[in-house]
């Protein structure tokens, strides 16, 4: 009588006889005891089909009624899947966000839930029925429906399994599970049976298409172990948790990559307290998020300073901190676009000896120099030429043995 | 400062274009400085759509799911319009039936209000908003999503106007007001400039596509005017109202015709206290509706007795008849399909002698058998052949001159 949340994205719902297929896997796990909430995303390209009519009516759609337009995508995927699982017999309930206690602020179109009031999800779990939750959604204070944003709907599994003290959360997609690199780009790669929250949250670049960063973040604050699959296949997917194993351990689990990256350079930054700032909170108000920054020592009071960050930013920031560089008696600013990141990631390599000079070595031998390089916990990341990026991949795929299955998983 | 309450069809609302139309019709009303309160259907075929959705994963949708399934259309259009308001400068809020305070009981699929709480209308109203409402759709005590049931949908402004004491409900629709006679039939029949309730609810076959009969029951109880009007041109309609002019007494006002009933004759029936329930009781119990009953006078204490009813009824009703026929002791049970009604509506014609003379003068002249006759305050209905009614309707309006313009309306 375990108590499961599962999440069903887009492309599993897409059409009746998918809803019909989800139906008949919810039946069979209601059938062996397991209690279950079911959260469903709109149905195949439905919310772009309503982002579509609110453009043609509107050049500025109000946050407000958007939110409300796009929280009917979810609504109609719970009806229908509840309908489904009543043909099957299986007693079910649809419930929309604001009904399934899902209480978040006011910021329209992008949301943080506040809180789960769990007491009607519960009782209709106590009647013995499978409830089916609208995704993507959730009640303000002022009783306005609103949601999480694009993308973020895998928060509301994670946050009501937090909130039901669930066992696991599932959440079922097209993609069966998170790989030791892009399989696009080393064809050697292989899926992970289980993985770190911490390694997930380091892997974003292969692990954001399964799993939204932000929803692994709760899952390793509440402790709730996801499991993330496809629902087209049976007994695949990666376990992502708490625990891991001795021989998990100072062992590289994955290769993330991202070859759509820019950077800047600050030369001759006087180095004195309150200059970071300076330079960073500006691009902050203008909604510019910075990755990895890199400060060399002091020489003579002055230091360069790099830091990189989405393509799309670049000429935007540029300006910012051409502005921010005139202020604080600066020097030159470099921009540059087409470099790329690759990171080695797995718990405790940071602290072992030897696997950063492994590292630099494989990427040397590959004939790649490496811009910048940065570190972190379990993390090791070199910045490069966006065209060095998926040699560097396989490079190390090759070096780290990757392609190998782990013992745990023999 | 009129506060109007305004109802638009799902083909005044069925693309991004005529949406933006009726948001053009609305901003002009507000810039003229109406108060508008507006209810809007699904978008054009949606409803349909959903329903289809529905069949395809389940053959008997459960009801509470099927209501908040369709709920969405609505949602959808009020959204929508609330958008394209914003867009011409006009502020405008859109409402769930459940935050305009639509109390219903809990009938799902065909939900009856019970009572308008129209508190956070007021307040919109107040703030100098437009107030987008999705109609067809409750809350119920339980708090869950409710529908009025197919058609109903000009039951929620009715209600609307009459919680929220607005000088006039308006309902636009892509008929332009109601007509003496049913245009296909009769090329020459006017459009009324206005009606009262009580000819409204008579002339229901002419009626009823333009305004359901609860809406004009409602509309009569609370005394709200009503204009029934096209959205698509500009100054039409009719009228439906408490007022009937002088002028207006005493005349034929229009023709209505079914041209799909069936008839019932029990011969023989013995004249005595609760045959009549023996009859109708069981019918009721099987939901189905009686219209017309004719009881002939007594000979030797046995009557017969003739009732019409749809078509469609007609072989499941005459095994219950005959069923009570034989526990009452009647004699032979005649089922006949294939007639026709049509009915002279107007204030005052029964009382007044000579227009049933007239009529039936007319109809005998164009050579058609009356079967039946039933008369009410303003309506005298004749039962016929159904290959005799548009013959009739037709000699009837030309007896009456009723394509002449009343004088009201000169």
């Amino acid at each position: 009588m375990a108590l499961i949340v599962q999440k069903y994205g887009g492309t599993s719902v897409a059409d009746a006889d998918r809803i019909k297929h989800v139906a008949q896997r919810l039946a069979a796990r209601h059938a062996a005891g397991d209690k279950l909430v079911v959260v469903v995303s709109a149905m195949g390209s439905t919310t772009n089909e309503l982002l579509q009519l609110a453009a043609q009516v509107s050049d500025h759609p109000e946050a407000r009624e958007l939110d409300v337009l796009l929280s009917t995508g979810e609504m109609v995927t719970k009806t229908l899947v509840a309908m489904a699982l009543h043909t099957l017999d299986v007693e079910a309930v649809s419930l929309t966000g604001a009904q399934a206690g899902l209480q978040t602020d006011t910021s329209h179109g992008r949301a943080r839930i506040l809180a789960v009031e769990p007491a009607r999800i519960e009782r209709e779990l106590e009647r013995g029925r499978v409830v089916i939750v609208a995704g993507f959604q959730g009640i303000s204070e002022e009783l306005e429906v609103t949601t999480l944003g694009r993308g973020a709907s895998d928060i509301t599994p994670v946050a009501l399994a937090a909130a039901l003290k669930a066992k696991q959360c599932e959440i079922y997609t097209d993609v069966d599970g998170i790989y030791s690199a892009d399989p696009r780009i080393e064809p050697n790669a292989r899926r992970l049976r289980d993985i770190s929250y911490e390694e997930m949250l380091e892997l974003s670049s292969l692990g954001a298409r399964v799993l939204h960063p932000r929803a692994a973040e709760l899952a390793m604050v509440f402790n709730i172990p996801v499991v993330v699959a496809s629902s087209f296949e049976e007994g695949t997917g990666t376990l992502i948790h708490g625990g891991v194993t001795m021989e998990q351990f100072n062992k590289v689990r994955g290769i993330a990559d991202d070859p759509h990256v820019a950077k800047i350079t600050l030369r001759g930054v006087p180095d004195q307290p309150g200059i970071a700032a300076a330079i960073f909170e500006p691009l902050a108000e203008h909604h510019i998020s910075v990755d990895t920054i890199v400060q060399n020592a002091s020489v003579e009071r002055l230091t360069d300073l790099t830091f990189t960050l989405a393509s799309s930013d670049l000429s935007a920031a540029t300006k910012i901190v051409k502005e921010a560089a005139k202020q604080i008696g600066a020097g030159e600013v470099i921009a540059e676009d087409h470099v790329g990141k690759v990171s080695i990631v797995g718990t405790g390599i940071q602290s072992a000896p030897g696997y950063a000079a492994r590292m630099f070595r494989a990427l040397s031998e590959a004939g790649i120099n490496m811009e910048m390089i940065s570190t972190s916990e379990i993390r090791i990341t070199c910045i490069m030429q966006e065209t060095d990026v998926e040699k560097a991949v396989r490079a190390l795929h090759a070096t780290f043995e990757m392609e190998k299955a782990e013992a745990s998983e023999l």
